[in-house]
């Protein structure tokens, strides 16, 4: 057992006994009561390993804990939340979301994994680390905000208000773990989103079909206006949206062909025969780790009811939902959009934008990721599956390249059990006190690799 | 006042409390028990005006009253119905809708446009027509059936059951009347109807959009399926489909140009700029009554809630109605649809067909056409308007060129403010007895024009 190991294995009670304090906090995004406590704990925990603190207000959200801690060329954000999913059905729990509860080597509790065990676990490796080596060689700092199940609607304007503080030379995201062949696995990106509601409207009031000769009809508007955004293969065909998305480089394609995909498994799973355009798993697997979306999310127009009725609706809806990559920005997106449309004479169809997210992906030679691959490869004693892009959405890139770092890793406390957002949401303890020797690693390297 | 008039004028009081007894039957469609006193009210009715009576069962609905009276060489047969819509929203109602109720010269009750002012007009009018002239120089055929308001489905059939009993050499169908510039208004034929239900399905369950770019969409697959049915100027592009409608006839372009049509007003009350293809007022008239339709009446995928879930839904549905013109039956219809489908690969989509009906219209040369021509000329002491076709629907077809009919005319006691289907529904007591006064001179032009 090296240093760190001991020093872990020697304060490992108190570590569970503080992380189950920690849990015991209801603080569930939006409840500004439930979230209150959190914030002075974590403000505390932080002080007491070694942080200077600051709290950042959010006008009319839950405040950010800011802590930094450590000297050195070189700095890590760390980007944490103390808010957690609500906890219904709380029937289907088996012990109380709020009381963490070990059974058979697991922490059952609302947030063990998302996100009060990463957040304490980096706040106690900052500690291992003085206790083994003495003061950081690099300037930690921690980002903890209150409403990430909410949207996080304050980080990106957090983000720029506070650029000068929160710059970094690599950022350390939330979540990541081991997947379900316990493989540990590292996310270098996550995509950004722009979400859309279209509306097309006729007749001032639905009108009976038999007017269908002369009345225009709105759902046909819409399906007509719709086809022109994508192909029969699935591309998407909006006037200069693919111009504006990188292909994946040889770095990123190298690391996408090391990922185990069970494209096989996953058809079965969706009951589906193929996957779109009858790809290949490692076609289907590039596609979606690295290429924007254009999904229908929602459509609506008239009579929706089991059975007949003869009605020409005066109004049609589509919800679509555009993942992003890289250089595509919500708002370039909502241009697009316009533009595509109004040049085809659908200038009367109305675009409501919702709030939407950059797109942000790692460089792969990224100091921060580099760290990340050697210090998983050490602890966890084999090669971490690294994606170079997660298929999902989130607001990294704020932090991330929106400060100048090149890159961004998830890396985290997680497996494939863990019930996020699910009742009887649980990590394993090992799991965490491991985690807690690989961010030390992490950082060891992140500072002088 | 001529013989007829003095003869009904002679009568009224008698004839108004006829009217009201019959009214009294709360004979709402699918009311099994309401129906079965109005059953036999109608057939002692028409024994007493001189007609042989049988009745028709239906099986598992309610009973036809056939009745047959007078001789000659020509036979019409009257089409109406003595169920009735029921009578919700009760409290709007200003007088209880089963005790028909006089007010300013108007009847108010359940049915009394809808469909026994016809159904009574008819049987008192060969009444009078036998108290005038003697016995009727044709014999008049009487098909009341009950199931109107719940779609006729037993019309098909017994039309076939009894084609020999209730074939004519012209129909005369319900409904019709003055129209709001209190024009006398004939309409020869009804449009078809087939309605389906397309359904499309993709993985088993609802994925998360983060998947779209390797899962398929069944919102997408629609709109391209639905795409293809009809191009940019509304026009309907299903294979085959257009080769089946019939151009309009020049004597059937010749009405259509004397019917007076406010299409600016139309639109206005709509709130529509324009027609479709901005149409000009004769363009859209020609194309509401000869053209057939293919209408989105309802359209349905995924999350149609406010705001948004990024959700990638598993299935898709569209409710599609087709007007038809004739020659274009459902069956044919659902045919061209299917082959239309998987000529382009949308083999998977599922089609459910609704029950439909065939749509009718008239040689405008028909006796039946040219009496009631004349008969509302003399009677009412203007140029009717004629419908070579109706806009809506209705099953006309079973009776009229179903039995080799070459046709059908509504004609009817109504006027614009009848509220069909409404609450007050009313007739004009004065456009009752001039109807009966019409009926007669109807059936003298039919017997020997």
């Amino acid at each position: 057992m090296d240093r760190v190991q001991s020093i872990i294995a020697a304060n490992r009670e108190r570590y569970l006994a503080e992380f189950q304090e920690f849990l015991a906090f209801p603080s569930v995004s939006g409840d500004a009561a439930g979230l209150t406590g959190a914030v002075a704990w974590v403000a505390d925990r932080l002080r007491a390993a070694g942080a200077q603190v600051r709290v950042l207000p959010t006008g009319d959200g839950p405040d950010v804990v800011f802590g930094q801690v450590g000297a050195g060329p070189r700095s890590l954000l760390s980007y944490t939340h103390y808010d957690v999913q609500p906890a219904d059905p709380l029937a289907l729990w088996e012990s109380p979301p709020f009381e963490a509860t070990v059974r058979d080597g697991k922490l059952y509790a609302r947030g063990a994994s998302d996100d009060k065990g990463d957040t304490l676990a980096r706040i106690q490796a900052v500690e291992v680390y003085r206790a083994a080596y003495g003061e950081l060689p690099l300037r930690v700092k921690f980002f903890v905000e209150g409403e990430e199940e909410t949207g996080s609607p304050h980080l990106a304007p957090l983000a720029e208000q506070y650029a000068d503080l929160l710059r970094a030379d690599g950022v350390l995201w939330e979540g990541g773990g081991f997947d379900e062949a316990e493989r540990y696995t590292l996310y270098c990106g996550l995509k950004g989103i722009a979400y859309f509601e279209l509306r097309v409207r006729g007749a001032n009031r639905d009108l009976h079909s038999a007017y269908a000769p002369v009345a225009p009809n709105p759902a046909w508007r819409l399906v007509q206006a719709l086809n022109t955004l994508k192909d029969a293969q699935d591309n998407i065909t909006v006037d200069g949206f693919m111009e504006h998305v990188r292909p994946p480089t040889e770095a990123e394609l190298a690391y996408i062909r090391r990922i185990p995909f069970a494209g096989a498994q996953m058809k079965a799973n969706w009951g589906i025969p193929a996957f779109i355009d009858d790809m290949d798993d490692e076609a289907a697997l590039v596609r979606f780790l690295t290429q924007p979306t254009c999904t229908i999310c929602g459509l609506r127009s008239g009579f929706i009811d089991e059975g007949e009725k003869t009605v020409l609706p005066s109004n049609a809806m589509v919800k679509l939902d555009f993942r992003l990559v890289p250089d595509l920005t919500p708002e370039l997106v909502a241009d697009l959009l316009r533009g595509h449309l109004d040049r085809r004479g659908f200038d009367d169809i109305e675009i409501k934008s919702f709030v939407g997210m950059i797109g942000a992906r790692s460089d792969m030679a990224a100091t921060v990721v580099q760290a990340a691959i050697k210090a998983a490869r050490a602890v966890y004693g084999h090669e971490p599956v690294v994606y170079p892009n997660h298929g999902g959405s989130g607001p990294m890139y704020s932090l991330v390249q929106g400060l100048g770092a090149p890159g961004g890793i998830m890396a985290g406390v997680g497996y494939a059990d863990v019930r996020m957002h699910a009742p009887n949401e649980n990590i394993r303890l090992d799991d965490y006190f491991r985690h807690i020797e690989f961010l030390v690693a992490f950082m060891q390297r992140f500072a002088t690799g």
